[in-house]
């Protein structure tokens, strides 16, 4: 996917953001996240990926992921120990490149192949395809996995099928930890491709984020409405609706997650509530508490918790609830260390 | 402090928030946030407060804090091993009331006495003042700290003398560590208030944000300025400015904080780049880098760094930079193991 540049210097509406230039803020951001986790990452350039210091692993399987810049943590704050040996960052919400995709994973392979997580977005779809023939070609073994956990569209602007969105963090900190565990390629794809077919996720938006390079707000969104099914980039959702109360909201989110989940009951779940970036902590601990009655409704045990903003659409307010269906190895390797920027127990 | 109720039910402009009763907003949160965290933290009510699981620790200094919601994670987030033992919630942006204070600090005590650590606001001071009374008189030995970093205004509304603001995160890691090691509680005060001599800070609003029961922003900002100086709550700050670039407003943070540090060169530092709220990660990054070639131009050494959404003010977009000045003891204490919601390593 990508935005287009040519309103970038209308400026009808002054952009509020902390900005050098617009068309280098991914590069700046990322000059400063490296030298604040100097030691933990490390920041390449030409091409860029991020990956652990320390240099690849041998003999153990690695774990690559990436996609647009402005979701972060989402991917760049989840390399480290126990989850992503690197991650390859486009621009604002758009791609990353096949060679920045090839670099990365040939900088990370210890000889035991390779695995790569990718939201299901067209763009990021063809360009980890093309990065991890090349790397492929270089002698190196890969695998990938394609998260498409958000229940809200089948088809979207940017995306054939379902979107990949919050249940993405689920993927990476579980095959993660496989990986570390010192699962094969095939394992670790196995547990990954698990997840993915039991994580299910739905978001609403509050409000609208601006990219920088584009310089105003990516969808109008009235002052009394969310929309409920938001995509990350602000893709249009399933509908929109009154302000409403949290209780109503967050059963807009949980009912069509339950729905295409169909668990049977009984079941236990990490229950995941993600905020979108502009939301206070506080809301989202109201939304947690609401979607947990709701699940226990259902009969399922909320075993395994998660909230906070972790999959962002830049300043966007809103939240998205995942839900993921546990088993005992998977509830294990979710609570297996990690030591990532932003995720550590 | 307080805020004014008459407005809530005017609604013309529909509140975007993630909430059922507005009034209720605390209660909600808290509930969530028990139930996210259950086996780390405990919420108890009438009145109200958090403290760790366990039980208080014999023989070991307990550190409480506390202060008006709607900056969390500060201080709820901080509870845990390493740092507080019980964070007191008041309404948002509005003191806790002293039984809540004595309650619980008669709960964390261990019989080696409890410090707390307050932020000068004089709602806070009073309440903290009569709530330690309260436990003193029950046989409880107390003892306090002022937290006063934010360089921008002296007095303010709330607060006679400097506001405290995100330099307390500062404080309560290190005297979280300092109690973890055993010192006394003459000792962890004494330590809590070298880092309130050495740490600054200064801070930045995009945007306003809005308390849930007052139903509407709580100040006005020009679609083009931004405000420099301004304070946790809204109040205001040193001047407004055009928006301007990410390099223009961290010189505008920076240069009063290293003004009234006064540091003489060579000095080891912590950065603290802490986002109000509503700022992308990225944008924080972006920031961190122009903080940091300030601080190194000035000869300093950043030797820690954190950067996040810590001391929040509801949805409000912005940044505060705050310094510490480490020796090799703080330095130590900062890098001594912690583990709350929201900090841990």
């Amino acid at each position: 996917m990508s935005f287009d540049h040519e309103d970038v210097e209308k400026g009808c509406v002054a952009m509020k953001k902390l900005l050098d230039d617009p068309a280098e803020a991914v590069v700046d951001a990322l000059r400063g996240f490296a030298l604040a986790h100097a030691g933990e990452i490390e920041v390449r350039r030409d091409p860029t990926y991020v990956l652990r210091a320390g240099g690849p692993a041998a003999g153990r399987v690695a774990l690559v992921s990436g996609g647009g810049s402005g979701h972060e943590p989402l991917h760049v704050g989840f390399v480290g120990a126990g989850m992503l040996d690197a991650a390859v960052p486009g621009e604002m919400f758009t791609s990353p490149t096949p060679d920045q995709v090839a670099a990365a994973v040939q900088a990370v392979d210890g000889g035991a192949g390779v695995l790569a997580v990718v939201k299901n977005y067209t763009g990021d779809v063809l360009n980890f395809e093309t990065g991890l023939e090349l790397a492929q070609d270089s002698g190196v073994q890969v695998a990938s996995v394609l998260v498409d956990d958000d229940v809200a569209v089948e088809d979207s602007q940017f995306t054939a099928g379902r979107r990949g969105v919050a249940g993405t963090l689920a993927v990476e900190k579980i095959a993660g930890a496989a990986a570390a565990r010192g699962d094969s390629l095939g394992a670790v794809a196995q547990i990954a491709q698990r997840v993915v077919s039991r994580v299910r996720t739905m978001g609403v938006a509050l409000t609208a984020c601006t990219v920088p390079h584009v310089g105003r707000p990516s969808f109008d969104l009235p002052e009394d409405e969310v929309e409920i099914g938001i995509g990350i980039h602000g893709e249009p959702g399933r509908h929109r609706q009154a302000v409403g109360s949290a209780r109503e909201i967050t059963a807009a989110l949980v009912e069509p997650v339950l729905e295409d989940l169909a668990p049977s009951g009984g079941e236990r779940v990490l229950l995941l509530v993600n905020g979108m970036g502009g939301t206070p902590q506080s809301e989202l601990y109201v939304v947690y508490g609401r979607a947990r009655e709701l699940l226990e409704a259902r009969g399922l045990e909320v075993a395994r918790s998660l909230v906070g903003s972790y999959v962002t659409s830049l300043e966007m307010q809103g939240v998205s609830v995942s839900v993921l269906v546990l088993d005992d190895e998977l509830a294990e390797l979710w609570d297996a260390p990690v030591r990532t920027p932003a995720l550590t127990w």
